[in-house]
């Protein structure tokens, strides 16, 4: 039966894929993305056929990685970080109900969340809650109860699309949110592309994110109230005790 | 400088590894872990010497990596999953300001939430809360006051250390909790053993899962509202709207 790889490729450098993603990627005839994905991994994989496809174009990408596998080929999708985080896993297997002949295999990638920490640090050692402030599809109001509660309960926060040309000020409100319930110095991050050129940290109160500016390729983190800055790098403890 | 590296090796399998957290390792002459995680990356790093340390004796691991890390060695501390996540990272950063002299470098790997997803289906597509039923280091109303928030919010809710032998009723209590918010229908999941000998998945209604017994080395999945169960798969939509 012809393969179709959901592949997650991790944040953007070769060495934060897995073995298994990168056999996928090899047993692969077709590699299948949105543009700045696949160019970030070209390089490595040159034997095969490459095809593109724009931003928010996510349906035709799953149906054109199924066509492709129905033509009798081995196809990956290619995702950033983790296929089933915020990835195209769920597309396709939602679209997949039209295709059982093509057998579907997701590969996990390290998503924008781990990556990101390891660089600022420690950040998510104890529970947490990933929110993305995009509301192309999903509404405000949802994303704004999910803001408050993950607040309320003193979860540390990872937020994904934190920001865009017409969203630009998300990550302010999102704090404001946080702060009717978090104190303003609670200890923040921000991490600037993730594993590739240009990456960049910067840790800092709750006040002081709320008047930061971001962009799309940036993952923010928001400390529970146990979270420190020791010597620049952000640290949440594993437990509540005395340890 | 000496190099302390903290790394996540995933779940289990050494496919699931990254390239990274493989050279740290290759770079490494000492490898320290607590004795399970050693023993199944084991064979593919003979020539190194292993240390191992019992469960629970986290701050002895840690100050061991550090002592020979001293001695002039290149040190891997390994977790399962990503060293982020309920892993070393932290307390390795914490301790670390003792050790001035050696050079920590924090890997990531995969985390069972998203390898344990990848075998479901795609239950974290949307955003979610990780939660662990641990009250070792975390008191129990905490706990439950996530729990809660999480199930109000309509988050997906991924449960790390689900059950141990004294907390064999955890899962059940969890789940009363969350129905309080979510229908007895939500679509659950449950993975054992992820990339290792005897992975299963079972996907089940909350109603099922409150009386579902599980053990330590299963990660639990507790879908929003939205959650489909799609030819056994677990599968949460990318967003609310009509896509
Ligand atoms: C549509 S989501 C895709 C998430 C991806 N599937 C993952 O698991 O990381 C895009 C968001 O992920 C985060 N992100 C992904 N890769 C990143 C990187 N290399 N550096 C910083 N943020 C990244 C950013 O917040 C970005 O707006
Ligand atoms: C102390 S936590 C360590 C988590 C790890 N650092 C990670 O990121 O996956 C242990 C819990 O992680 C989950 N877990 C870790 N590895 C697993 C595996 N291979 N299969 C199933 N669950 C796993 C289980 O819920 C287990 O009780």
């Amino acid at each position: 039966m012809n393969k179709l790889y959901v592949v997650g490729i991790g944040p953007g450098e070769y060495e934060q894929m897995t073995i298994k993603a990168i056999n996928a990627l090899k047993e692969s005839e077709v590699i299948i993305g949105y543009t700045v994905y696949v160019d970030l991994i070209k390089d490595h994989f040159g034997d095969k056929e490459f095809l593109t496809t724009p931003m928010k174009k996510e349906v035709d990408r799953c149906m054109l990685a199924f066509e492709e596998a129905q033509k009798g080929k081995n196809v990956s999708l290619v995702c950033s970080g983790d296929s089933g985080i915020y990835g195209m896993a769920g597309l396709i297997l939602e679209i997949g109900q039209k295709y059982e002949c093509v057998e579907v295999e997701i590969i996990p990638g390290i998503t924008a969340a781990s990556s990101g920490a390891a660089v600022l640090g420690a950040p998510l050692i104890h529970d947490f809650a990933v929110i993305s402030l995009s509301d192309l599809l999903t509404p405000m109001e949802k994303i704004e109860k999910r803001l408050q509660c993950a607040a309320e309960a003193d979860f540390g926060i990872c937020l994904y699309n934190p920001s865009s040309k017409k969203r630009f000020d998300y990550l302010q409100k999102a704090c404001d949110i946080v702060l009717k319930f978090a104190s303003e110095d609670t200890v923040c991050g921000v991490v600037r592309n993730i594993g590739r050129e240009g990456e960049a940290i910067e840790v800092m109160s709750l006040k002081e994110l709320r008047d930061k500016e971001v962009d799309m390729f940036t993952t923010v983190y928001i400390g529970n109230s146990q979270t420190k800055n020791i010597n620049g790098k952000m640290v949440t403890p594993r437990g509540y005790k005395n340890v």
